[in-house]
């Protein structure tokens, strides 16, 4: 199990000394998508020149343009883009091209999806990397994680790897651990932590012992 | 009838170049989500700085985080933002507001939305200012721009002005303008143009003449 950091600063300066703090802990950089909004990729660019060697995800989003737009963030430097699950096939299969194509990864963000079993079973039959179940932030203060869709996802899904995202903290990772995603995405939980490096240590661990990974 | 010029290049400077030759003859000019991934809304900055009455649009394409990210367009700069039909309620809506208390506009994107006309009647209902039906550009090879949906759109909003975008050129434009939607998209007719200033004009010329309009 992989834990993954949401970076929701949308000043490359203040993300990049949040990574310093606990790049060794964390599996994954995410460049959230206000950062990109207001840097664009150049934010990745920025992060990769100081992070050679630690994966990013740059999180697109993607729904239209697929390859041209995925493009844009393997050239600067993304390990992992994220493309729509409500996005029209064509769509999901060119950032899934594209993401071979550049020896990288793609992402499917199951937000907004109505039928997450039906969906999920269809972009895993397009041979997708990852797909990522996902409470909106806009829907934080009335939902919890995903873990019903987790547990729908992780019945139809053979090939992809499933990650969870959308108001983790340290008491709803629990019942979220029992279901063994491949990642867990954490955001304000760590970036908002008074001591972010002591609270990503704290889901370090909580992921690793759970399944007595190094 | 407005005529709303989409900017698909990634390049700030090849954007303001284009945007010099045509910005007397076009209502609303489209910053493109391609560019807004590139360079982030200093696009939208830098374009807002050399023109500063133009109506600037930001395709954002919002899925979720809705105030804080239109706001970073209004900012920047942004008169309208846009937002995904297929967004949660509650992301559509903070949309809507954070372009009320900018004085700003929020336009709907109907990509990707399976029902639409229950969806545009909700959404009409939540006051957007702009709904656009839009062909996906991964499906223009395949569809044509959306004139069935604009009918199916026109049929159940009252509030909402209504746009059209996807594929739109000098041939499929004439069908469109059959059925007077308030926004006419276009793109790559226009940026690749030859003569971008030409094409414009009879863009301009097509709807302007269909309505007796100034």
């Amino acid at each position: 199990m992989k834990l993954q950091l949401a970076l929701d600063s949308t000043d490359v300066e203040m993300a990049k000394e949040l990574l310093s703090e606990v790049q060794d802990i964390i599996d994954i950089a995410e460049i959230g998508t206000p950062l990109i909004i207001k840097e664009g990729v150049r934010a990745v660019e920025q992060i990769r020149e100081q992070f050679p060697s630690l994966s990013l995800l740059a999180d697109l989003k993607i729904v239209d343009g697929g390859r041209y737009e995925s493009e844009l963030a393997f050239r600067a430097g993304a390990d992992i883009v994220t493309v729509l699950g409500v996005a029209d096939d064509i769509t999901v299969q060119d950032v899934i091209r594209s993401a071979r194509d550049n020896g990288k990864a793609a992402m499917v963000d199951m937000l907004c999806v109505l039928d997450m079993g039906e969906r999920s079973e269809e972009i895993d039959g397009m041979l997708a990397d990852y797909i990522c179940v996902h409470t909106a932030f806009d829907l934080q203060t009335i939902s919890a994680p995903p873990l019903h869709e987790l547990k729908t996802v992780k019945t139809v899904v053979t090939n992809a790897r499933i990650a969870i995202a959308g108001g983790i903290n340290e008491q709803t990772i629990i019942d979220i651990l029992d279901e063994n995603p491949d990642i867990v995405v954490v955001g304000s939980a760590i970036t908002g932590s008074k001591d972010p490096r002591e609270t990503a240590l704290i889901f370090k661990n909580m992921i690793t012992q759970e399944k007595g990974e190094p």
